[in-house]
């Protein structure tokens, strides 16, 4: 027998021990560094450095057994709305109870939306286009147009109809009203079945966007319906709980039945007098402000032009006006280098007029279009409209982090505007990884057929989300929509206030169920 | 007129002259900015780093002429193959100047691919079907079944089919063989002309692809095919202008015409002998390593065995087994975690067994699933096949990048099996603009209808690298395929030396042009 050191049967158990002991600390140790790593990601996460009260947490959890048995289901089905298109999946989302937690939850703000795209078209045939007066004719393109008019003019301009009909008149030849007032309806939406088939790509999908935009011009810019569908929008959002809004607004002439027309001025004081009226008679409303927008495909010398208009109307009505934008599509539209000369106006001159640059809507990496990213930076853009390449653009990520300049994100609108088809694919999904600033909107609600900002939320929570973000990112997300709105500090400390207090009687709420 | 302080006209001239300066100086300084953010990212991005000598230069130059053209046109065609399905897109990729460029360049090694998906199937029915012997029958679930036997048993397996016919018979009767050929062409890949119409799901697509493997099996597994599949698949990707290979290979039983089989070591001694032999052949060829891999699928006590077969195997044959993964799907299959004791039996017995583990092939951002990419990190895989999921985990993605470990991503792959429709919006986007160490490989392109690497090189160039990717970005791509492929120090040395020389060739070659 040998001495010293463990051999035979003592040594034999020694090794056992030591193996056992090896694959504990082992196996345990596995666990400790999947929890450290899972842990990481939890801390940047969108809201992830959130500490919750004891009603949020009871309430998390139940909104996040909802969500695991939504996600698990979908798993099995294979039918997960967020990857399908919102075209498809609208029914099912609605069926979905996360969505219904979703649109009782305060949302905060709604701070990237176009003038006439917020309001479920509905209304628009089913009320605007029964008001008296209301003519409607077909253009030699074969698009739709409305005006109100009293006597109609019996010589149109060159590119105009050639025949205005009454609505009313006509209706009553109709033998089928419904059918026809579901075709207006589907020529003032992007809704259709099949979607895939209808728009073969982004560009058939944006001519029929921009074709929208001209045939409801007329209904809308009718001073009466100007008015109303300020108030329907507002009351459309306030259902939806949220609270605030900030709209893009192009501010073309508003008409009167008699003809006469009003000019940006009268616009914004007529979008300051309904919201305040609004505001007044619903408590936990805040209000809107205006983002002066003009469109991309114009000139330079034109947006010269319209940085001069922004910088008059934020002078004459700087609660109101919040700044200026470009907008329409990006990739064919002239880039923010384009327009450097006219957006370096106002710091030239010493004036302080913000930008909300659209940026980034575009899939195509690399080119003068994608730069637009990187020249709302520089022309230190407010607020970033889309970002959509953003995490395609690691410095331009960084600087707007250090800057905390966020993007504002609109899911559906990416979709239905065929820059990602998948919505688990949607850049954002990285960038809320990391907690990127960033609010979520809906653009155009009204053109996509949905409604407020909840369709978005859901697709923001389930999709972009996956199955780890929770009731900390919901907060974060409304908690930046108004951190990061155009409203005044006070405004801002106010509306905080207001949005506290409905979050906590919305948490209290939902504890109880 | 006043004295001190300018006034009057030298006020004005100094006022137009502080203007007109610091107009100038703002502009300036605005192209500066823009200057030194393109910089950043070009620093950063995949190859941003590479210095390129003055040949590689003058072909950079050519190339994204090329690239930039086919770009532009793809803008006003909306025609982008990587924004297409890949078997809508193949023949305009064939089309392209730039993939005819991509085909001739050395491209290094293709280190994720999978053992009977590597060749074009063209082969299986054109020559395999017709050799004598070749039996088929239809199970009773519908699928096809191959067997080379000499006198067919009339008692089948009970799940096996009832009745074999033997092809040269059966083809005989047939008054349209090239139909029935194009028929098993159908059976043997996943191209099809509508596949969004064809493939609801990724169910549906996973089901028609593990069929194809259980359909060919009886094919491949034929000991004089098995070796002739090996030489036709290293003379592929060779007439590819890759050099080396990894394949993830299964090992099953390999049998002869009179009932013989062969075990895993005949297996991987055949691989070895017919690279070997090919290499001797092609001296600009350097060989190939196997990745004993099983199926997710199985309970973990069955890859405990298989764990303990590959560290048998890579005891055996060094430098053929590179060591060991597991495939199959993975959004239903096991997860790593679920094998976790399995995994941890090498480093518990103190065994140095290589893992390259499948992992983050999903959609489903925060699942269990997901956690693969953690537990493949925490296991310390060598690399990760896919990682799809990678750029959805910040923590994750640091830590690879600190131990310089890969991601194999393979763009085809994951468009077909239905994880990313648009390439532009395929995750490794965003970790390609940070340099995220990775490769690029095409998984089973027999499967998918596509050859070699050439058409993944081409999606990764112009759909994942968008237009700033450049030669860098493809030089860095062939560079890495041999830094992390699993080739020994001495191996990878000579395999530099070899991609080196023939990749100045190809500069040489382009630059003439």
């Amino acid at each position: 027998m040998s001495v010293g050191g463990p051999s035979g049967w003592p040594a034999l158990l020694f090794l056992l021990l030591a193996m056992v002991l090896s694959f504990f600390c082992s196996a345990k140790s596995i666990d400790d560094e999947r929890d450290e790593l899972l842990k990481r990601e939890a801390m940047v996460r969108l809201g992830g450095q959130l500490v919750l009260k004891k009603e949020e947490e009871d309430v998390n959890g139940k909104l996040m057994a909802l969500k695991r048995a939504e996600i698990m289901e979908a798993m099995k089905t294979q039918k997960f709305p967020p990857s399908m298109h919102f075209f498809q999946a609208k029914k099912l989302i609605e069926k979905s109870e996360v969505f219904h937690v979703l649109k009782k939850m305060p949302k905060g703000a709604a701070l990237h939306l176009h003038d006439f795209g917020i309001l479920d078209m509905d209304w628009l045939v089913k009320n605007v286009t029964y008001r008296p007066y209301c003519h409607m004719c077909i253009t030699p393109r074969g698009t739709l147009r409305f005006k109100f008019a009293l006597p109609i003019s019996p010589a149109p301009k060159k590119e105009d109809c050639s025949k205005w009909i009454l609505l009313e008149n006509y209706r009553k030849e109709l033998q089928n009203v419904t059918e026809f007032d579901n075709g207006l309806l589907k020529t003032f939406t992007l809704v259709t079945e099949n979607p895939e088939v209808t728009y073969a790509d982004q560009d058939d999908i944006w001519t029929k966007f921009e074709t929208i935009f001209f045939t409801i011009s007329g209904l809308v810019h009718y001073a009466p319906v100007f008015r109303d569908y300020i108030i329907r929008g507002l009351e459309e959002f306030y259902l939806d709980n949220v609270i605030y809004l900030e709209l893009r607004a192009m501010l073309h002439p508003v008409y009167e039945l008699n003809g006469k027309t009003h000019d940006k001025e009268w616009c914004v004081k007529t979008y300051k007098e309904v919201a305040d009226q609004f505001a007044k008679d619903h408590p936990e409303f805040i209000g809107l402000k205006i983002i002066y927008s003009d469109h991309r495909s114009k000139d330079a010398s034109f947006i010269k032009k319209s940085v001069r208009t922004a910088m008059a109307l934020r002078n004459r009505f700087p609660k109101t006006v919040a700044g200026f934008d470009l907008v329409g599509r990006e990739d064919t539209g002239h880039t923010l280098y384009d327009y450097k000369d006219a957006l370096l106006i106002p710091s030239l001159e010493y004036v302080n007029l913000p930008y909300f640059l659209h940026a980034g809507e575009t899939d195509w990496k690399g080119t003068s279009i994608d730069n637009n990213l990187l020249d709302a930076l520089i022309m230190n853009s407010t607020r970033i409209g889309h970002g959509f390449a953003l995490n395609k653009h690691p410095a331009i990520m960084e600087d707007l982090r250090k800057k905390d300049i966020p993007i504002e994100v609109c899911p559906i609108s990416n979709q239905v505007l065929k820059l990602v088809s998948d919505l688990r694919n949607h850049p954002a999904v990285s960038l809320m990884a990391i907690g990127q600033p960033m609010v979520i909107s809906s653009d155009d609600p009204g053109f996509f057929g949905a409604k407020g900002l909840t369709y978005d939320f859901y697709e923001g929570f389930m999709g972009l989300g996956g199955m780890d973000a929770d009731l900390r990112t919901l907060k974060q997300l409304a908690f930046n929509s108004i951190k990061y709105s155009a409203m005044m500090p006070a405004e801002k400390e106010a509306a905080m206030k207001t949005w506290e207090k409905i979050w906590d009687k919305f948490i209290v709420d939902q504890a109880r169920k």
